[in-house]
């Protein structure tokens, strides 16, 4: 693989696997995941906006490796989080001869990162995949750790396996043609690991936060490159969320749930969104069981406005 | 647990879990079942057949013990594992409220166990589940070794996981009621730990075979128990079958599967049965081949008769 300016390793029960923060890393893409190529062809799983704003910068340099993308595309939104969405992905996977040695790669926000990741989890028992997350929330936290899945009618995210991927791939470019709304939604997950135990951190998103938002790319890889950092760091130490490191990477998740069920998951609150009504709250609780002073607080609802 | 007089230990990546082999088990299996009772209640998949021949047996002891049983009963036969079974069993295991830190009891046959083990190891990204097989072929084969999973119409066990179950309990006097075309279909799974690698253990079957079949005790748990010790040895060497020492255990399942395929996996051919004729017609080409001598196959041959 290439030699990456930032390269994080997450360490698991099974091994490690590398995320590497780089600009221009979808356009170099053919180069890192040539190795992961077989009878000289890749699948690639995305939705139809990621593909159509993405696809292009991903295809280059295919041609000149030999390599032959085939793209799998499925519905865009929480909706392709499905058993119905699975069972097709994976029979035109079967269909089109993926064996356990091939690599599968997720290209896409978190629905596709998950999707993918289960179907590669449970064909033929376990195949490999790698993640080149898209979004901002999907750079931060639903890419690094393992957690795969789909929802059914009971829940979100209630079936589904912990499968590493083999490498993530992070383009802070990528994040360009995404919408505000998606951006604000994935900040909200890199101002969590300033909450959940790195103060210096949080004090860093009150003076760049809004760089961040606006697009500056210099802040952005700051603030992905400290997420990431601090995903892995818990991830290895409570891979399976059983010792409880893990659980507070839920904070704010909690009451975030809870709303966008009354949500139905739509497009009325995002995830990141219920996740910053979620912290607020999950303060305000504190506040008022006297865990905390009222100023933190203050600071956390005067950060996300 | 209680005391056993034959234990055998799997040792895999993760960890290691008991097998005990002992005529009785199914009669005492609340004593060993009491500590994975969650809120006084215990699942069990099964299918109408074991419920209606075993069950009664299994239920003996939960009452004094203040467990609850509660049955879910799965359809009969190959056709359980499949996506619409696996979608049901998910389902009503979440209407029932299972947590990761529930044990799901998977009794009956291989394809319980198979469709058990996977609905666990997917739900909520993985529960508990202990095996108690009820057929020779369960208590020799498919009980052992974590492998789980379902069939997809492009073939069997397509989809599935690598989930070890956290104990095994194999009581050879379930098999008192299980019809004799099914004792020798699992019986040719035993004979297949002879033929790749204990050539003492093949002529131990030429001599007591017919015990084994005929519903000798002792003859059943010394067959059983060279089982699955052979079994715990290769899954300890090559969990995950990329060394390719596991790959032993499919001696015989390349011809079969394709005459499975062939008869629609359907009543006309046991699993064991294809296995019998896959592991002669093995034979039979390797004598092609030149890679062994005629005798050998010819012994085969007869002892399948």
């Amino acid at each position: 693989m290439l030699a990456c300016a930032s390269r994080i390793d997450v360490e698991h029960a099974g091994g490690a696997y590398p995320i590497f923060i780089e600009p221009g890393l979808i356009h170099a893409a053919a180069e890192m995941l040539a190795p992961y190529a077989r009878n000289d062809r890749l699948i690639i799983v995305s939705d139809g906006q990621v593909w159509a704003a993405q696809g292009p910068r991903l295809r280059i340099g295919f041609a000149g490796a030999g390599i032959a993308l085939i793209p799998i595309i499925v519905a865009v939104g929480e909706q392709a989080k499905s058993w119905s969405v699975l069972i097709n992905l994976i029979d035109r996977l079967i269909a089109l001869g993926v064996e356990r040695t091939d690599t599968i790669v997720a290209f896409g926000g978190g629905v596709v990162g998950d999707l993918t990741g289960f179907a590669a989890s449970i064909l033929k028992r376990g195949c490999t995949y790698i993640q080149i997350p898209t979004t901002l929330l999907a750079q931060v936290d639903s890419s690094v750790g393992g957690k795969t899945g789909i929802n059914v009618q009971a829940g979100k995210n209630l079936v589904g396996a912990f499968h590493h991927p083999a490498a993530v791939l992070i383009d802070p470019t990528a994040l360009d043609t995404l919408p505000e709304r998606q951006v604000k939604s994935g900040y909200a997950e890199i101002v969590k690991y300033g909450l959940i135990g790195d103060a210096g951190f949080f004090n860093w998103c009150e003076a760049h936060g809004h760089a961040v938002i606006a697009g500056d790319l210099e802040a952005r890889i700051h603030a992905i490159r400290a997420s990431v950092a601090a995903k892995a760091r818990i991830v290895a130490e409570d891979e399976r969320e059983t010792s409880g490191a893990r659980q507070l990477l839920n904070f704010g998740h909690t009451f975030g749930h809870a709303l966008e069920a009354e949500t139905r998951f739509g497009s009325a609150l995002l995830h990141g969104e219920a996740v910053a009504i979620g912290m607020k709250l999950a303060f305000g609780l504190s506040v008022e069981l006297g865990i905390c002073g009222k100023e933190d607080p203050d600071r956390v609802s005067e950060h996300f406005g």
